[in-house]
């Protein structure tokens, strides 16, 4: 048999004949399931219990001022579920989320709140983490940010008034995409202050915490079977995916993928009337 | 003392006073560092020896069709530290990375590739992350991928032929941008290839190989005490971030935060001349 026409289950059993110096073995690349060590007996994904939602709001909070927005919220949900649950949350290196910062360290793409409370869902929904996932994102692009609850719990004090940077109630913004770029400067627009504020890390703050309880009210409705999907694709989005969608015909327009709200970046190009706009006659 | 003023450590000593129904107490908010369970003994970061690049690299290909880009690339460098390394990697949930395939489940925001990636490093590197993931992003923006060496790989049949797509050498493109649905689009552009076709699997597959090794020559340098920055934030984004920073001048047009190439989603305003342009008079 010639080399050109290795099977998958070759490959791994000859992987170090195919790759010179390589010192991974099978084990290696099946999640490591054969080794006896840290995390056995758990498999993917791990155990839930219904979280305490505001609970898990307070503690995402914090965790902003302890590590930024994806490490708050991710720990947030991890935390919580390790008082509750015990191993195998326990000692989990919650701190490998912070790169997720300010949409990747500071460089503005997907919010780094999300990003976390996604790594959450990713752990403990299984195969089911679609349309948790799907939902969060859709409630994050849509939703008035702070939620009332953060904004009150910030004037009532209930927050650590001794480190965070206000207490005041802070201005809303739709952000109309899961971006940390254009979610900042939606709130910054909306509420005057600067994107290098107090103010605005406060914001981030208070989403952080929004966006890990709604995470938790996800996965406490997966826990319970009542999730239903509400959100829908942006109608603007859906629109625009009759053509530009992930598809097989590039000449239709189908060389793009993405289900955010398309006009954040895009100008619209004049409405089609014919088919020969786009097509050419068979 | 009234609860309006709360410290932090009193908070945290008291809070279940201050969270009816909370089941969150000192150990959860803190890493659960003093439950005895598994991954104990480990702090983060994670312990690192140098990996092969080139096994990466194919790790990274085969886990794309396991379990999409983001889980393919963070699972290449787990595993094979697992196979390394041992303990804690074994038994790590890499499933729970599966979330971020196509911008987080399709939807078009942060590659995929690249968050999977920058997870591993934010796992190894510890507080070194930033540097790290910024050189990682920047390659990735400004580098024509496939890389030639994947492209060769599957020319030479040195990867999965019986189950990848395609075995012709790709067509390149640069992204100039963080984003999966960015830098998809440049790659069907460039290509002529639809969204939906194999083709397109196939390029996300080997880019996710390329990412995953470009991470480990980072961890690799990082290990070796060699790692130096290379790259810079893109020229434009410079420019444009000479007014629209994250900053504290809300008036000067401080109102933003990002550092990613500014006309991949805006047009450019007409170059300002005046102060006055943008300032009031004091």
């Amino acid at each position: 048999m010639s080399e050109k026409k290795i099977t998958r289950n070759e490959f791994l059993r000859n992987i170090g004949k195919y790759s010179a110096g390589a010192a991974v073995g099978i084990a290696g690349l099946n999640a490591l399931s054969e080794n006896a060590s840290a995390n056995e007996g758990f498999t993917w994904p791990w155990p839930y219990e219904k979280l305490d939602v505001e609970q898990v709001r307070k503690l995402g909070h914090l965790g902003y001022y302890d590590g930024a927005c994806s490490y708050g919220a991710f720990h947030a949900i991890v935390s919580a579920l390790g008082e509750k649950v015990g191993d195998p949350y326990a000692n989990f290196p919650t701190m490998l989320m912070k790169y997720g910062e300010g949409g990747i360290v500071g460089l503005g793409s997907l919010c780094g709140a999300l990003n976390g409370a996604c790594a959450a869902i990713g752990l403990i929904a299984g195969e089911d983490y679609k349309p948790l996932v799907s939902e969060l994102a859709a409630w994050y692009s849509s939703t008035p940010l702070p939620t009332d609850i953060s904004n009150e719990y910030a004037v009532n004090h209930e927050f650590l008034v001794s480190e965070y940077k206000s207490d005041q109630s802070l201005e809303q913004s739709v952000s109309g995409s899961t971006l940390c770029h254009v979610s900042v400067t939606q709130w910054c627009k909306a509420s005057g202050f600067a994107s290098g504020s107090s103010e605005r890390s406060e914001r981030c703050g208070r989403l952080t915490g929004d966006v890990a309880a709604y995470a938790v009210e996800l996965l406490n409705q997966h826990a319970e079977g009542t999730f239903a999907p509400v959100f829908e694709i942006p109608s603007e989005a859906q629109y625009c995916r009759t053509c530009h969608s992930k598809g097989k015909d590039y000449e239709l327009g189908q060389f793009t993928r993405g289900k955010m709200n398309c006009g954040i970046c895009h100008d619209p190009h004049p409405i089609r009337e014919s088919c020969t706009d786009c097509h050419t006659p068979h």
